[in-house]
């Protein structure tokens, strides 16, 4: 029923899994010297139900995943029935413990879980098992905080499990490419206030993703240099898209931003994942992180619904030239307003931008002269 | 300032240009008989402002649009102000008669429009002149009413003027792919309530489209066939996702679907876009179009927030396999309750789809047998 690791890392976080009552795995890490945690879910659940595969489509060459059974999933609870809230008396949630710091569990609608055979099909008609996992990653106890008020200590933690996740994962058979990502806002459809995020270990490479390494081969075989790191190199020699940069990051507005509000963190050091990260670069990420998801706040008189993915590079395949970073966007357009997907980007995959990138970065900047550099 | 061009197609349309006060073009495509139009707009304003570019995306390999002129946009008017609808005494709208069938005019706010020239720009920063042409098609004068409302006979006439807007956008210099599109509904970020839609002159390819015909190349040179043909085929023999049919057209629920509510129309004949199809095959292509939108609209007791699609062939590309569809999708997933795009197809572009397209078809299939059947 329990579990206990090694510490991850330097030591400096915890990590200890146990066992729900639907057989379904929840881990802490606690940054909190000598936590306790409760390691037994009391609850009477049914199991959990999973009938997800994936679907080719033919015409766009991408997978598509079929999760019918995912419909009657938890939508927008009061907040005294939060799942995602340690447990009380009055609501025993997903997380056993009166408390945590960060707290990963296996979601229990999940989107891509199992670990079927694949099924037969014909060309134009392939269906596989949707082999794969979905977690769940709660940043805080605290129903009412957001990533963005909490120290860069436990940014860090959070990074400390994304990269123990990744690398768990990454393990798991069938799964093809991990992605740590967090939706914020009900405005994109985030049903749990909780401040949380999502890990999804897919069972096929996203279209996104073998977009990026196909453009990394080409540029590979035209000029013999790295595609990120020359886009990379670009920006700095260029300098109107930069936000903010440390000693091992740099935070950018990319050249053709697809969102109004668009920022993108590259490693100056070549690295495939999180698990790549040393201990300084992952403490430099959480800082740097902050400080601009901070000003992107700071932007309109209004919330900012989020989205916060890291990229990757798919865990089998040979590619090397696929470089970890994260990007972040808000379909904040203005106050009051939101960028929408409409017929023109969802249909056609053609995005239309209402800021120009170089005066998102000003504003980006101008917003780190106040409270971003006093955070900083 | 006033064009007046031959009957299109079977000369049961008329259609008569005419210019705005600031220039833009404005066409009325009327199937009422001796319908006699107001050409002249008595408007005082502001010249367009158009300071629309595009950039390459080198990672995705896709061109981005940058609009940043367009945050002034009208946005949610009250409906004695709408922009759409016919001038009156106290509205002198975009459209200066009293009445109209269909009306075409130049978007005030394009995402693309102009022809300029192709700017400098390295191999990783490229950057163009937005060259293009948006217009906005509105499909009834009645500001209450719905495409799915209108008859069979009006929604020809928005086939005509789609057919139109296609030939003319084509020989446009600059334009790579005519797109005509309908979103509908505030949820997916409508800010005018009158029943219209859109039609983009692209000066790319979409990614899309590109996905597609590099799919289909990569099937000729496997198979000798025709993809979309073959998809057809596949989709025909196999039967459980098909939604209905006639004589020229097969509507249904592609087998990857990435949305809750989605039909694919395929012509029988292959055909690369509007200007392709003959009297008849518009007219049933109006009669399926609304009989399947009505079956949309019937699957939940909600509204139903929905893009329409027209996919058609590149402009100048020799590429002959592409084969004209319509994609009609909603976000609606269940009465209440929407599809977002979140973190992973918004950043990764892996679709979740909730609902099985065996089931979806199976609905629509039933809609049909109420209503649908009566519409029919």
């Amino acid at each position: 029923m329990t579990s206990i690791a090694p510490h991850t890392d330097d030591g400096r976080v915890t990590r200890i899994a146990a066992t729900m009552a639907d057989g379904r795995e929840v881990i802490y890490f606690d940054e909190t010297p000598d936590a306790v945690r409760v390691l037994t879910d009391p609850r009477d659940i049914p199991p959990v139900i999973s009938g997800s595969h994936v679907r080719y489509d033919a015409l766009l060459g991408e997978w598509v995943g079929i999760a019918g059974h995912r419909q009657t999933r938890t939508y927008h609870p009061p907040a005294n029935a939060c799942p995602l809230c340690p447990s009380t008396p009055t609501n025993q949630s997903e997380i056993p413990s009166p408390d945590y710091d960060v707290v990963v569990f296996e979601n229990r609608f999940p989107s891509f879980a199992g670990g079927g055979d694949i099924a037969a099909g014909g060309a134009l008609f392939e269906t596989r098992a949707g082999n794969g996992r979905c977690e769940v990653v709660c940043f805080t106890a605290d129903h009412n905080a957001t990533l963005s008020s909490l120290p860069p200590s436990r940014m860090r933690t959070v990074i400390e499990a994304w990269a123990d996740r990744t690398a768990v994962l990454s393990a798991q058979p069938g799964v093809e490419q991990v992605f740590c990502f967090e939706n914020r806002g009900a405005e994109i459809g985030v049903t749990l206030a909780h401040p949380h995020g999502q890990i999804y270990g897919y069972p096929f490479v996203t279209p996104k993703t073998a977009a990026a390494i196909q453009s990394g081969q080409a540029h590979r075989a035209a000029t013999g240099s790295n595609l990120f790191a020359d886009v990379l190199a670009g920006e700095l020699a260029d300098g109107s898209r930069i936000v903010t940069e440390n000693e091992h990051w740099v935070a950018f507005v990319p050249f053709a931003a697809r969102w109004p509000v668009e920022v993108h963190f590259y490693p100056r050091r070549h690295v495939r994942d999180l698990t790549g990260l040393d201990g300084v670069e992952r403490a430099a990420l959480a800082e740097l992180y902050l400080d601009v998801i901070r000003r992107m706040e700071g932007m309109f008189d209004d919330t900012l619904p989020a989205i916060t993915s890291v990229h990757q590079a798919p865990v089998h395949a040979a590619e090397e030239d696929f470089r970890l970073h994260l990007e972040v966007f808000s379909i904040r357009r203005a106050a009051g307003k939101l960028k929408f997907l409409a017929g023109s980007e969802s249909a056609m995959g053609a995005f239309v931008n209402d800021i120009t990138p170089e005066v998102a970065a000003e504003r980006l900047r101008e917003a780190g002269r106040g409270v971003g550099e006093a955070v900083k």
